[in-house]
């Protein structure tokens, strides 16, 4: 049985980026956890002394603070900066982006929607950088809720697709006389999904692996088994059972945007010691 | 048989203004035609000596010169600021808002598109006062001709729809991190069309009143035999014909955008007359 990777998995740049920077500041703390990864969170406390504080007082003075990859609110951002810690900004370029454009747009006095959801600690950090009205909505029917000025700017959540962005894009420049739309979708995961959907196509068993809660893990099996009815989620390679792969010849192998190399490792590992047994039946 | 005119009909605000300007200025002459109406071009050379001058060199020196509803392009303007002649400048205020916005944009180094007719001179007017590079186009697809930079600003001639204009947007917002829209579309046009189409649905013949080569009255033609096979175009009251009329309940009218009221006035007036004539057999 040919074993294959994905053309894309995995972690994307910005946690690629986060996981570097706590690495080269041991004894420090995550501001929340790092990633949805809870082998990955415990690797770093193991190798690196590196904690997680559910909150600002979780940290003490002098304490190194990471913030993570969704960024924070501007609040939390001042509170960190008038205390005695040091702060390691974490945050992905790609979220800091947002945040800048929200507090640009703003202060010229353009309204803004953000596309995503107001409970994601991402769009909570990016909202707190605007002074106007502010509408976050996950379809244009939300619009309907806000008041909002001749004059909007539209951002969107990174993780979110291009389809529901233009969604509302189309409602607002129905309704405003002026749209700045700024397309602050991420590709990463998209990149994630097109090398899955390819690859499944291709695999006659498919393995996805990462957290059995992570949203965007999910969603690659679901690609996945579309193509490919034989394909599973796991978190770890001791989940593999032998019965999957009997009979198959390409084990097409992806994993989520928070699953770390050294977990896709020994699943590869481990699926390649099953091929030698099966060469010894 | 009763007779009803659409909700809406005939002139918008612009054209409205165009001819009182017009009308205030006697003895001067327009760059161009005022409107597409023959009858009533005649009408203001008649009345007020309101000639049509084809282009610069037609008007003298001391001439007062009318620029129409369309505008001109900033060298005509130009042209005509530095000669010796009055100037009055009827530019329909929603043509002037577009050419405001792309001298801005395109000075603050965005890239322009126009969602438009580049033989249009509407859309000649307002193309030249971009700085920057400018694609005209009607449709997303003509966008792969131009190498547009990430940040763009997208216009509408006035006269043009919403779906065409999103469809030009949605592409843009795929392809590049910040789209300014602004959507420059005149409702005009369109609360003419919807009145029609309303009207028609209720009649039992229609009369679109217009120029039978202009493109918003065939529009207006059209939408009618949708909902009213029987509906005609007509440029004076002269084309009526009693048959079109016989045993019907209804007539509704509608004209075109460039269609003068004491046109449809002359039409109705003939129209009450035939009814008149129908009441004696």
């Amino acid at each position: 049985m040919q074993i294959k990777r994905a053309k894309n998995y995995g972690f994307c740049f910005g946690v690629r980026r986060a996981i570097e920077l706590a690495q080269n500041h041991p004894n420090s703390k995550t501001l929340g956890p790092l990633i949805h990864n809870p082998e990955e969170i415990q690797r770093l406390k193991n190798d690196y002394n590196v904690d997680v504080a559910q909150n600002l007082l979780d940290a003490l003075d002098g304490d190194t603070v990471i913030i993570r990859t969704h960024g924070v609110t501007q609040e939390t951002l001042h509170s960190l900066e008038q205390s005695n810690k040091n702060i390691v900004n974490a945050t992905c370029p790609f979220v800091t982006k947002p945040q800048e454009i929200c507090a640009n747009m703003s202060n010229k006095g353009y309204d803004i929607v953000i596309y995503g959801d107001i409970h994601h600690p991402e769009v909570q950090g990016v909202m707190s950088y605007s002074v106007t009205k502010t509408a976050v909505v996950l379809s244009s029917y939300e619009l309907c809720k806000h008041r909002l000025g001749q004059k909007v700017a539209i951002i969107s959540q990174t993780t979110r697709n291009i389809e529901g962005f233009l969604e509302i894009v189309n409602a607002l420049v129905r309704q405003h006389k002026e749209v700045a739309v700024f397309n602050t979708i991420c590709n990463a995961t998209f990149d994630n999904q097109d090398a899955a959907d390819e690859l499944s196509k291709e695999a006659d068993v498919m393995l996805v692996i990462g957290g059995k809660n992570s949203s965007n893990t999910k969603q690659l099996l679901e690609i996945c088994k579309k193509n490919c009815p034989d394909s599973y989620l796991i978190e770890t390679e001791d989940e593999l059972e032998d019965v999957w792969f009997a009979d198959k010849t390409l084990c097409g192998v992806t994993a989520g945007a928070s699953t770390p190399n050294w977990i896709i490792d020994n699943v590869t590992k481990k699926l390649e010691k099953l091929n030698l047994m099966k060469g010894c039946l």
